[in-house]
């Protein structure tokens, strides 16, 4: 038993408190500014607004200005913020440990620019927040399942793996199971490359009413192998990307989502301003992929990687940045040598 | 250019003729008496029953009794007719072929008992028709869309890999890719491998409505491990596994397909013996993985490996035939490590 605090109020994070809260461990959950309609409704005793379940009544809501009294209490830190909140909220961090070096695990996702360089959330996490104790949360988690008590698998990865296994004492249960890695390299850019990978399986799927099968099942494969080459060519390991972080989170990824939802549109023959403009007025939310195609060419490159390590990557970055066809997809992937 | 002899005129060895008659190959296409009803169609100028498009009309077809004339013209042999007919028709070629050593490629899936021993389709080719040049194909390929000339992407495999490149050089087109790997193990395993997983995958999706898509992502994920495990122990690769032919294959065959519909069947409340009926009443075939489940075990079983290595498969197979309740499913999954 520990005392959890999970930093950022949406889907995930409320989804977390759950599992957090059913080893009597205290748990804390801290609200962005952005998320306080949630903290009002919540308050109020309603279920929380997007993933429909009440949170468990043990848990301590903290509201943006609690910050520092939220973090002092805590044993163990989450941080669930969106992507673009995991450099503010880590400088936050950093002040408020003032020296204490409490283990972080960061659940967000992507690659972000922070003061102009592209790096991975426990790249940025390690960077800013002043702790070394890092894990990196992955593995296919719909928060909806998960707060629904539904089987979830999930890694926590730390270079030093006694940090995961920290987590995992506390925080796992008969239906959140997590297995522990030192891949944390593989496990961010798996996590970060499966939303434009499943864009590109959108866009597939989305030409011609989806007669294409055999090229969507080709692609998954030929998706697989570049991700692999990506993640051993940078140091990780090609195993943690046929795995739960891997291939586990892409198929829940291309299955449903927004990004295969973005790529469909384009598939189905929407530009991409088109397609951005719909998704936004289905009011599904931001489409990481989109952003991410970029800031992962960043950051390949600035790692001396390039096209010929990542065809489908950068083919995708070509349809949605440089108005390329989406036709091009097709060319890049008969032309793989497999 | 060659003379390729494809034999069963069932979907897919009938949509082989397309590629193989794109390259001024000679191309003739032989029927068992289960085919003669579609002898006739064809015959009569109508599109094929099962892929619905017209065969290349230099393809010449050759009925039953033909068999012999069919072979000596033959300088390339493609044997896709059902699993079980893989036994009689490899010793049919063993007579027709008389000393001759033509090369023959099997399209076949499973694990089939001949005179009473568990084998792969390349084995029984191998051990029965005398030619020493067998050559695997496997990856994601639906007939109709190959038929419909849809990009397609397959793996041909032979122990001295240029047999199967002896086929590239006159299959491939461009929408029907050819990779060469000399894994005929790997990808026979695999192809027999995906039907009982893709009935694990069915079961899960069909509980509840399909609300368990944490739990189907992880499976995915675990799968791949178990299969690549068992290949592994077997003297195959991983990375086939990783590949077209094995979680290319996975993929497809999960996705669509009569396996994972059985599955679904059996996860929405069904029995296995109503589930049976209930396919049958669909008229969509046979259940390949229902078979296999257990012809696999036995294949595993003869080669020293046990419950240990494929408690997914073993977890199958004691829900098809043991009367397990399907939930032994999620308790077998959520007991994994990692």
């Amino acid at each position: 038993m520990a005392g959890i605090l999970i930093l950022g109020a949406g889907a995930m994070g409320a989804a977390l408190t759950v599992p957090a809260a059913e080893n009597n461990n205290e748990v804390g959950l801290w609200f962005t500014e952005y998320d306080l309609g949630i903290y009002e409704a919540l308050r109020r005793g309603e279920p929380h607004p997007r993933i429909r379940v009440r949170l468990p009544s043990s848990v301590r809501l903290y509201r943006p200005e609690e910050f520092d009294e939220a973090v002092e209490a805590a044993d163990l830190l989450i941080l669930a913020v969106s992507s673009q909140g995991v450099y503010p909220v880590s400088r936050m961090l950093s002040r408020a440990m003032s020296g204490r070096d409490v283990p972080v695990a960061v659940v967000s996702k992507g690659i972000e620019l922070v003061e102009g360089e592209p790096m991975t959330m426990a790249e940025v996490v390690a960077k800013y927040s002043g702790t070394r104790r890092v894990v990196y949360v992955s593995g296919p988690s719909l928060a909806a399942e998960l707060a629904a008590r539904r089987p979830t698998f999930t890694v926590y990865s730390s270079e030093d793996r006694v940090y995961a296994e920290g987590f995992r004492e506390v925080m796992e249960t008969s239906y959140y199971r997590i297995s522990v890695s030192d891949d944390v390299l593989g496990a961010s850019l798996s996590a970060a490359l499966k939303n434009p990978y499943a864009i590109a399986y959108g866009i597939i799927d989305g030409m011609e009413g989806g007669g294409y099968n055999n090229l969507k099942a080709a692609l998954v494969a030929h998706i697989l192998g570049e991700m692999a080459g990506i993640v051993e060519r940078l140091g990780g390991r090609r195993e943690t990307v046929y795995g739960l972080s891997g291939i586990g989170d892409v198929y829940v990824t291309m299955m449903g989502g927004r990004n295969s939802m973005f790529g469909r549109l384009i598939g189905s023959g929407l530009t991409v301003g088109e397609a951005l403009r719909e998704m936004e007025r289905r009011g599904v939310g931001v489409v990481e992929g989109y952003r991410n195609s970029e800031t992962l060419i960043r950051y390949l490159e600035a790692r001396g990687l390039g096209r010929g390590d990542a065809p489908i990557l950068y083919t995708v970055y070509e349809i949605l940045h440089k108005g390329a066809p989406k036709e091009v997809l097709i060319k890049t992937l008969t032309s793989l040598k497999s």
